[in-house]
């Protein structure tokens, strides 16, 4: 259906002539799908260029036009769980001339943006939040006597962590309207864990309830006396049963209409039932969509694990374009050493929440099954599981990236710190992460872990390091936090062997009369590039990797301080409560009053774009620490 | 059973002669019945005296009996949901004789402790990590080839976190042995919230079971040529659906075997079910005990809300021993505020999770049904609810306590305080809660909250700057924390109007030239007292009440730190990362070298004791902060 008010309207694309949702509601259905095609088009194109999640947005297309065509869209608030499967509603929503800067500094997000458009009512990035703000919606809608519509958008992973089981509890017992989309590709990120998701699966080939009734009916057949229509009763009175032996099962049990499963990729079909949904129902209803991730592009339909979230590739085969020269990353060094150290010591087990990629620990998985755990989206769950371990003996290390680990937060005070168990978390993507933006950013846990009781806080200053903390917390008697960053290490040599590091021990890297520059994990490189242009100066630097972050290294560093009168501390962290704010505490505590400057984020949220332009950009690179020191210095 | 080896045998009571559980497992039925009246005896007796939780450990009596007569504790380990209904468990592990210093200062604690005795594996006080903790012990002892069991005693209410589905769905996905007693008394604290919970207490009816047989039977003897023979069959085939109508269905579909329900007071059927699951049992299996809240006391049974957790009491008729001429709580003055606020403002909704007496908002609940929420025990759920109810323009109001707000900070980082949302959070029992130690205690929130973009935290140094600040609140356009202690106000005279306080403003309370006082919130009364003190030493203190920690009033500290050249932070809440520390942050920024203590809480967990007890502890109270600034002078 093109415009005919205006010249552009002679477009190749249909796509080109949809600048609202609105745009979409004039199209037939023949166009709806012709629009899915170019959807997908484009959103493979951009993301082999640009990198990003790419099956999740493949496997909703139909969805996401479904949605938009039957209602009214943005008063229906309409919200997508995590958010990596928006694309193609981004494009909908009058973001399509800007969808090719998608994830790059300055350009839109990978995730729903209130700030982008009126059409993303919430922000997300993290899982399983989106039952609990639909209900809020809703509720408020009800408050307010608003009659709109709220849709919830959720994947069966995503179902996994508690806080969804939560919002359906608390829903069932609310009552208000609340159209909760399943959005059922048997995936989360990597293949989904957990007895729930099992059951979605098992239920749905409806073997159960075939078998049950062939079973009733053998056994009356059997019986001479009984006629056909005695059977036609019973047919009718188990159709009133078989709600309960669907997948429904369990969402009929916490008080929701169940609806489905529908095929996901059949736009007729979606906006029949969603038009039905619309017009007929009242209280919480879920209807279950069964999806392809990464449908219509063959290697992410093949492989969805490889191409959730991707960096850029090549259209024709799938293959990453991969730079070539890059250093090994900290999650690959994580992911040998965990294998090396678990060869040498049985209680070593690791714990992944639906990140068995991610975090590296996929060889793991393969050499040690029966001492690997996927639990699932459920980072509450994984901390408690570990202290668990913990407590017969073994040695547990929980990977996971930094800002997930915000979900369990009192699972590490209460569970691990207080009973001071020996708990590894491998905080993987501390710091900033680059193009995923400010919902993945790790750039809180110095803040949020430091002040915890018996907790040993590590970062290495590059990936040999990493190894040999590792083994160092291995052999811990309590909790250890080993952060390090996203990416590439520094390309240093690994040891073969490991060495054992002392807890609450910096390392002097380099001596200086001027200034003492404190540089946390992977600021330490480029604070001992900027004593080198600053010596270039006349500035003499000294340099001190803290190793701990907690314990601090007070002999060492009060010397170091007292010795050059000045402090300039440097984190991939905010500066509140974090490394440098623990030195001011420690200086003082020492009474060394000295001129202090604490670099890293300040008091914001840090938008997307590269590592490098974000480390540029807050002065944490090497040029901003000879900066901060010329003005110390002036 | 009386023991003949020592003359202390000849007890009155059976319990004096039960020093383990091994003791236990020696007598008779009827005896174990007598024992249960003991321990009832004793633990009406001391909570009546000490206060404690008494509702729940009466409602397990029987239920602590038959566990330890049937498992192998402490080989078999027995975990605890919550822990609050440990007394009787904790009666026959050999801490009867300190049993009443119950929750004083060097007491026995109220919740399961390690360090206390081998038979609390772990530590517990939030509710719901019983199954996570569980697992990962059952995990643990899969890997080591020990056999023995492992138990999680869990609550209905605890049910309804979320961290419970997780540890659910794991349980069944990874098919250990694990024993989980889901003890049913239809309660959490108050009445229990959700669609679970009515879904258990709605299938125990079994009138669906019932009507649905009723219905068969009905249509199929209305034809005249079924017999008798044929509705046996279709009986016979009914059982084996039967299943699915039990309150098990939901168990069973998360993979659980499902046993119960049945009665929790009877100790034979107790001990035959438990025996059976342990001779028999594989992989994960749910046995469900009704219990009684309160059983055996009257008052307790008829009111268990108000005998949950209760200070002394008399016992005769239940009466709490109040103590006269106290000032109103904190809590009763947020309860009425909210109240008066909601007759003015109709966006104010209040959310609260399970706590509707704890947290004061019970009249407003009463007085305003449908602009309260009771979420259940769901922390995590509360705060994305609380967004989704801001996105639409309304004002919610969380009310929670401060540890248990530990559960939901990165919904607060990423589904609040990202994009902005008016959500207020009060937060009740910050600083140091008193009797329930270390897993209750508030002493975090400052550290965990402060480095929050987009946040704004006040804390009232009395009653009456609650209500202005809660005012205050509710006119911001952003995310409020709100915090305020536990316990009685300063008895000042509440205003009768609301007074809007600048954002970031503080308030000089006294001038002074020696030393500049900051305290936070309740610390502002003891600091004011300090200063009267230093006055007759003829030392000159001012002091400033910040009213925000965050953001920090930049101009007005400045101004009098460098007046005064000295400064004393006085916060209930821990150091590291806490006040203290964004005040050093804000003195460097300006280069305002000056020494400066930080007082609160150092780097460990806090014991049980009382407020007034544990503030002296700490040097918090106005004779800590004299102390303090003497020999800062010195």
């Amino acid at each position: 259906m093109q415009n005919a008010d205006t010249p552009a309207a002679v477009a190749t694309r249909l796509l080109d002539t949809i600048d609202s949702p609105l745009d979409l509601r004039r199209l037939s259905l023949i166009q709806l799908m012709q629009l899915a095609d170019e959807l997908r088009d484009t959103i493979i194109t951009t993301v082999a260029e640009n990198g990003g999640h790419l099956a999740p947005s493949l496997g909703v297309v139909e969805l996401t036009l479904a949605l938009h065509v039957v209602f009214n869209t943005p008063y229906d608030r309409l919200i997508w769980d995590v958010g990596h499967q928006t694309y193609a509603h981004k494009l909908l929503t009058g973001r399509r001339e800007r969808f090719h800067t998608l994830r790059r500094f300055k350009g839109i997000s990978g995730f729903p943006k209130r700030s982008e458009s009126v059409y993303d009512p919430v922000e997300t990035g993290h899982s399983s939040t989106s039952v609990s703000y639909g209900l809020g919606i809703s509720a408020a809608k009800n408050i307010l006597n608003d009659r709109s519509k709220v849709i919830a958008v959720i994947g069966d992973g995503s179902m996994t962590a508690g806080m969804a089981f939560e919002g359906l509890n608390h829903a069932g017992d609310l009552d208000r309207d609340l159209v909760v989309i399943l959005n059922d590709n048997e995936m989360s990120i990597s293949k989904n864990v957990g007895a729930l998701s099992s059951f979605l699966s098992r239920k749905l080939t409806g073997r159960t309830i075939r078998r049950l009734r062939d079973h009733i009916e053998d056994r009356l057949m059997a019986l001479s006396s009984v006629g056909e229509n005695i059977l036609s009763v019973l047919r009718k009175s188990e159709e009133s049963i078989k709600g309960f032996f669907t997948p429904g099962m369990l969402f009929e049990a916490l008080k929701f209409k169940y609806i489905g499963p529908i095929p996901g990729h059949e736009l007729d079909g979606l906006i029949a039932t969603l038009e039905n949904v619309r017009d007929h129902n009242h209280g919480p209803v879920l209807v279950h969509v069964i999806t392809t991730k990464g449908k219509g592009y063959k290697p992410a339909e093949t492989h969805p694990d490889n191409y959730h979230g991707i960096g850029p590739f090549t259209i024709s085969d799938g293959s990453p374009i991969k730079k070539t020269g890059t250093p090994v990353t900290y999650t690959k060094v994580f992911g040998e050493t965990v294998c090396r150290l678990a060869r040498l010591d049985k209680r070593l087990v690791t714990i992944t929440a639906a990140m068995p990629d991610g975090t590296g620990l996929s060889p793991f998985a393969t050499e040690f099954p029966d001492r690997f755990f996927d639990v699932g989206i459920a980072e509450q769950h994984a901390v408690t599981f570990a202290a668990g371990l913990a407590v017969e003996g073994l040695r547990p290390i929980f990977a996971v990236y930094s800002s997930f680990m915000q979900r369990a937060l009192d699972q590490l005070i209460h569970d691990v710190c207080l009973p001071n168990l020996p708990v590894i978390i491998a905080l993987d993507r501390s710091g900033v992460v680059g193009a995923d933006g400010p919902t993945h950013h790790g750039v809180f846990d110095l803040s949020f872990l430091r002040f915890i009781p018996n907790l040993t806080i590590m970062a290495p200053k590059d990936e040999n390091e990493l190894q040999h903390m590792l083994f160092t917390a291995l052999n811990s008697e309590g909790p250890v936090i080993l952060r390090y960053p996203r990416g590439s290490g520094e390309g240093v040599a690994v040891d073969s062997s490991f060495t054992s590091l002392d807890i609450g021990k910096a390392e002097l890297l380099r001596e200086g009369d001027d200034v003492l520059l404190l540089p946390v994990g992977n600021r330490v490189h480029p604070a001992l590039k900027a004593a080198d242009h600053l010596a270039a100066e006349g500035i003499s630097a000294a340099v001190i990797n803290p190793r701990f972050i907690k314990p601090l290294d007070d002999v060492l560093i009060t010397k170091w301080a007292a010795h050059t009168g000045r402090v300039v501390t440097i984190e991939d962290n905010i500066v509140h409560g974090g490394f440098g704010s623990s030195v001011l505490q420690l200086l003082h505590a020492r009474t060394l009053l000295l001129p202090t400057r604490l670099l890293g984020y300040q008091d914001q949220f840090i938008e997307q774009g590269s590592q490098t332009e974000l480390w540029a950009k807050a002065g944490i690179d090497s040029n901003g620490i000879v900066r901060s020191v010329r003005e110390m210095l002036a």
